[in-house]
């Protein structure tokens, strides 16, 4: 396993992550355990606000769904990001914190009424408008409340990335944003600059999540910088913002090579900045929704091993005490993840086995191929990586509480998320009168 | 879309379960919401308790995992069956509902000593041991305890099915288990023989999910009584009970013509009883496990309509206000649903459209290609067969509250689990002194 941030082996031969002793993070906290690389998570965060520098500091903007705590929320407002919110959930986990609602942009392809008031009343800085009813819904609010929100027009560019390929297509099969092809991004931009309610900033894509190749992201930019040439010959209108959404691959295993947050930021930039020069365009603030790249090496799932079950010829598999309920990734996607044994991350490996997790279900999968030293029940196992998109989709499946966040940094633990109880679990159950 | 239960269209063109109108359930309720069809419910359990008649009454054990709330165990109490436990949760969620536990089962391929401990103290009605390392254990904590459980032990019969299809094998690649092949599970009868704490009634396999075939269940209870020949030969051993596991397929779309619960029952019962002829071996107790075949039918998810996007030449997307957060089963098994506008039930259908959900993910979808009359934002739209590994496998991803559920029957609607609200979602949150 790759040792990300502040991780290295302690004199214990133990794995040590912020200065704390993963041994002493299970005995101190429980199992499973997600701990979360405080130095890292700020690192990430600044490396993008010096990437985009020459824009302000809220041009860098923490996609929430990746991972999103009140903690979480307030490091990201120590260090100058902004955040991307999708629900009214995660609004009221950002407000929560404290965090600034005109730093807040929010998305979404099916917002509600309730979720949009929501927004206007506490003043988020950015709607991300997304088709014609929400652009309908949002007007009749505004108007109804007396406010002028600033909006982005979420676009779909044609340009679909799939992790490590992306195609160009006129017809873009996807749910989000009004299509570039076909003219209705430019009927959208034609409709908010007739309402009086609204004031259009600029524009967003996203063309898709754990990409690698730059040309993807160049190619979008491209397009989208044509879009707004082509709008301002109808309209006239000239866009401040233009918002690349996110979607940069990370490193997850040895096959993993991504661009560094800077390759991406300078690829970026430099597709916006030559389709200026070649349209005459005023150059727009860059946006940026970064959330894997900047909090999933960050975070780190600690395990105990538990049974065992060896069947010659085939494999062996061991059991920890989580799994899919912490972290879908591996059945959703048929994700790929390193691990290390946290509690002899200096001893040989001796065999190969398939790491399961404790749900009774077969797809209940972690690692399929990890080498490891001599292990037994009681040992730890750390999954690295696991930073976004795990303890956001977790679930009760069978039943399992979810695990506490711990945040680590110069050998002091704090929790971040609470461990759920079992009693937790009946906490919204009711038994009717009739039943009893 | 099929109507299941007490599902009928009234007056007023609406869907009408258990007596209760789709349109008044999500005025008085919120949306989204899962509606649980009480009669169908009851009437499942009653069809299965009496197919597998000449048994007593627990020896139909419900799959909590499909769907466990403290009034769902409290009908399926009512009902006289067993309960199959796979944690720590669900046996808490079972006793605080007043579940008797020793008619309980407690599965699970890694369960914790603390599991054990608590299964132990309350008296659950049998353990199933899964492998070596947990057999050890509970030795070790019954004889600390100074009980003797009973035990049922899990048994990898070889026999793999896949939905449509099955295959049996010398190699079982189940993390599941003692493997038959190999002889594994011979010596763990031994084991347990050997074992003063310990009482064995019998063993349990368990093949799969969602099974059309017949042919795999009377193939895997033909392995199991051929064990049981081969243990009772080399050990004198009679087992008492032989739990066959769940697995019995449902209809969710018009592509499944799933066995009924009498034919599975008649199947398993001659499939045993002719082997227990052919070995002239008493014939043991079946247990069944069922748990999609009871609860799956008995759900609705009705949903709101929001926003679409129709692109010209693909397909129109419509959205829901909920979606894999809900419903994750599209998205992790590409399970297909047959829906309806629930509000314009009798109105001919016009166009079809891809159902999507709210989240920020384009593999968020529910049905692909569902035939709707005219619709508009506001409708709603009723999912079928949504009672079984929908609500049990919720998260909160983007932030989304999970939905509330209710029961109906004869006009009455009453919560069962509450709605989650925004505010509940920083409930385990904490931000520590240094970030404040």
């Amino acid at each position: 396993m790759k040792l990300h941030g502040t991780m290295q082996i302690n004199d214990r031969g133990h794995l040590e992550i912020g200065g704390c002793d993963a041994v002493d993070l299970i005995a101190a906290f429980g199992s499973p355990l997600m701990v979360i690389d405080e130095a890292l998570l700020r690192e990430n965060c600044r490396r993008y606000r010096k990437a985009f520098a020459h824009n302000d500091s809220a041009a860098v903007f923490y996609a929430s769904k990746a991972l999103l705590t009140t903690a979480v929320a307030r490091i990201i407002d120590d260090e100058g990001l902004g955040l991307d919110v999708v629900s009214g959930g995660e609004l009221t986990i950002a407000l929560a914190a404290g965090f600034p609602p005109e730093k807040i942009l929010l998305h979404g392809n099916n917002k509600s009424p309730a979720e949009l008031k929501f927004a206007l009343n506490c003043g988020v800085g950015r709607i991300v408008v997304d088709n014609p009813y929400e652009l309908a819904l949002l007007e009749e609010i505004s108007t109804m409340k007396g406010c002028r929100p600033q909006v982005l027009l979420r676009l779909a560019p044609g340009v679909d990335a799939h992790s490590h390929s992306y195609i160009t297509t006129g017809k873009n099969d996807s749910k989000f944003g009004f299509n570039i092809a076909g003219g209705d991004a430019l009927n959208a931009v034609k409709s908010v600059l007739n309402a009086p309610q609204l004031e259009l900033k600029g524009v967003h894509c996203h063309i898709g999540s754990q990409i690698h190749e730059l040309d993807a992201f160049r190619c979008a930019a491209q397009v989208m910088m044509d879009f707004l040439q082509e709008a301002r010959k109808e309209t006239g209108w000239i866009a401040e913002e233009l918002d690349m959404g996110g979607g940069l691959g990370v490193y997850y295993t040895s096959e993993d090579t991504p661009p560094s947050i800077e390759e991406y930021a300078k690829a970026l930039q430099e597709a916006v900045e030559q389709k200026c020069q070649e349209h005459n365009y005023p150059k727009p603030r860059i946006f940026v929704e970064p959330g894997r790249s900047i909090i999933s090496p960050a975070g780190t799932t600690l395990y105990t091993l538990g049974s065992s079950k060896e069947i010659p010829g085939v494999r062996k598999y061991v059991a920890v005490d989580g799994g899919m309920t912490d972290n879908l990734r591996p059945a959703l996607y048929q994700a790929e993840y390193e691990g290390m044994i946290a509690n002899k991350a200096r001893e040989q490996a001796v065999e190969k086995v398939a790491v399961t997790g404790r749900c009774c279900e077969s797809g209940d999968m972690l690692i399929w191929d990890l080498a490891v030293p001599h292990i037994e029940p009681g040992d730890l196992l750390a999954v690295s990586c696991t930073g976004a998109y795990t303890y956001s989709m977790s679930s009760n499946y069978n039943a399992l509480p979810r695990p506490a966040i711990v945040l680590v940094a110069d050998g002091r633990a704090e929790v971040i998320v609470e461990r759920e109880k079992w009693g937790d679990l009946v906490r919204l159950h009711r038994i009717p009168d009739h039943l009893l």
